[in-house]
């Protein structure tokens, strides 16, 4: 089968590895239908140390179930599932809390053994916990764009806004116009936000974010864009910090335009390890800071149907389909931002 | 009147300085019942620059209003009150918000504008925003520990608490056994905790932590003390951790025994600016991080009504009591871990 593999900062090639197999009784295989590139993914892709070997990609997927492992009773060959981003086992203690992501039996894609999911065909462990089928859905659905947008973004976003407890009469601000800052836009207005201020500075992306419910956009950085915020807020500050990118620029536009006892909530991957939390940036305002990698699956189904009513169109993130042997240039064109989110085709 | 000042790292002083007058319409002018000594006075205790001038120390304290300014009408001479460490307005939309300790006409006290309350007699700012009276108390009472307690240590105990959302069935570690410590584990068991433990290896001190509720005690520190905790916990961690020291392995402590989706909430004033907050330490497992200042205002009528029933007894961290003269014993004392807490009586 065809599957992408990274060599390198900068250097992505789809080449022919062997297919996927059962191993535990708990996997599926699942045949791709769409898959699609992440902005996270773009951190490796500047900075992978070369190698011989070549990393698997991807971890956003969705398509038809192939083969089941004996232990498999949720789902079987010819449903059309939802695979997110993190598999997990869905009854461990964490996994009922809502914390799919830090499963006992869980994990990410993108190693050897657990290769990702930029690939014609995948293995999926712990497929009862971690797959949700969506009857009815076939290659030729409308839908596909949205429902992929459930096996990442989009719920990343709405984790970000659920975090952070958004509701009406909040005050919301997102940090980056990426596809997860819109999916953060989109989310918090589904959570009631009425006041949505947009910080990023890509005309075609923030206009995207203004029809998802973004009332103001900030396209100012760094001490500027933060007094373009204070400004909003009657010099008051957000109630809400979306922070969608990861980068220490973006955390420190957080703590400058939180409101004395705001939150600020991060599911940009910290591109850091150390950052400021003393008296002068989180503790002295009684900030509260939350956030992590998104359990998408906690909030699949609910999403699934609102995607099935109408009610939210996260997919429209996508702005360039590319088939799966066009993947390289579809990182290229997400690096050089002439893409939003690339969805690749199978 | 006399009033301590510190002249710099273990150089307190008491000396007659002129008594503070009204400035503003809005002050009032308190004589000094009791006073106490601030596990945060400490920091100054330690590494204060040494200076001619002094600064005037202290900021818990009650007493008996003894004159007020013209627009002050919530409280009168005559009335016994307590002043919380912080004034507010208690009007402002901050205040309104429950963050008193962030009020735009509020501050703190040990300025030479606003000196310290270690002293005969003290000015308020904001006196009808500020203090809170308690009809029916003398310099007889017996509750006057207690009450003394409300004016910071056992409200910011409980502002970590109530900020970590504890409630029932949520296992809550507290990081320190320090007098905020202390008061910590009473806050968290009043509600609702029944798992409360305590990290802490001054005997006398834990066993207090164990009658107000502490099911645990930890003595170790650092990894050691780490794994006692997550056996304690089933090796899943806390829920919450209550962190009330403000030193960075405190803060390492905390994060590594914080159960996947925890919240850390932190009252120890930190004594650093950055600290660990990526993937491996906050984000990861989706951790939050929340407290401050405590707006010990918020919360002080609902704690006055619980110790004039008996409900709470926070006075119990008062281990030694001195009269004002003795204050640079009462820092050495606690400074030596002698002294749990020392209340100053004029």
């Amino acid at each position: 089968m065809r599957a992408t593999l990274m060599y390198g900062a900068g250097d992505v090639r789809v080449e022919t590895v062997p297919d996927p197999k059962i191993i535990e009784p708990t996997d599926a295989i699942v045949r791709a239908t769409r898959a699609c590139i992440c902005g996270s993914d773009l951190h490796p892709y500047h900075s992978m140390p070369g190698s011989e070997q070549g990393t698997p990609m991807g971890h956003e997927l969705i398509g038809v179930v192939e083969e089941i492992g004996t232990a498999v009773t949720t789902v079987k060959p010819g449903d059309f599932v939802i695979v997110p981003f993190a598999f997990s086992d869905n009854t461990c203690a964490f996994c009922r809390e809502g914390f799919q992501t830090a499963c006992t039996h869980g994990g990410f894609y993108g190693s050897l053994e657990i290769p990702g999911l930029q690939a014609e065909l995948s293995r999926i462990p712990q497929a009862d916990g971690t797959l949700v089928a969506v009857p009815g859905i076939d290659e030729r659905s409308e839908l596909l764009p949205s429902l992929l947008a459930l096996s990442d973004v989009y719920l990343t976003g709405h984790h970000a806004a659920f975090m952070a407890h958004v509701e009406p009469g909040k005050t919301v601000t997102v940090v980056g116009d990426g596809a997860v800052g819109l999916s953060a836009v989109l989310a918090s207005r589904q959570l009631g936000a009425e006041c949505i201020i947009l910080m990023g500075r890509h005309t075609a992306r923030t206009d995207l974010g203004r029809e998802w419910g973004a009332t103001d956009v900030v396209a100012e950085r760094g001490e500027e864009g933060i007094a373009k915020v204070l400004e909003l807020t009657g010099g008051e500050g957000s109630h809400v910090v979306l922070e969608a990118v990861g980068h220490m620029p973006a955390y420190e536009q957080s703590f400058g335009v939180v409101r004395v006892g705001g939150v600020i909530s991060r599911v940009g991957v910290p591109q850091y390890e150390r950052a400021p939390i003393g008296f002068g940036s989180l503790f002295g305002k009684n900030i509260t800071l939350t956030g992590g990698p998104a359990p998408v699956r906690a909030y699949l189904e609910t999403a699934v149907q609102q995607v099935l009513a109408g009610e939210i169109d996260p997919g429209r993130v996508f702005d360039r389909t590319l088939g799966i042997e066009q993947a390289p240039e579809g990182y290229a064109a997400m690096d050089a931002r002439d893409a939003l989110k690339v969805m690749l085709a199978f």
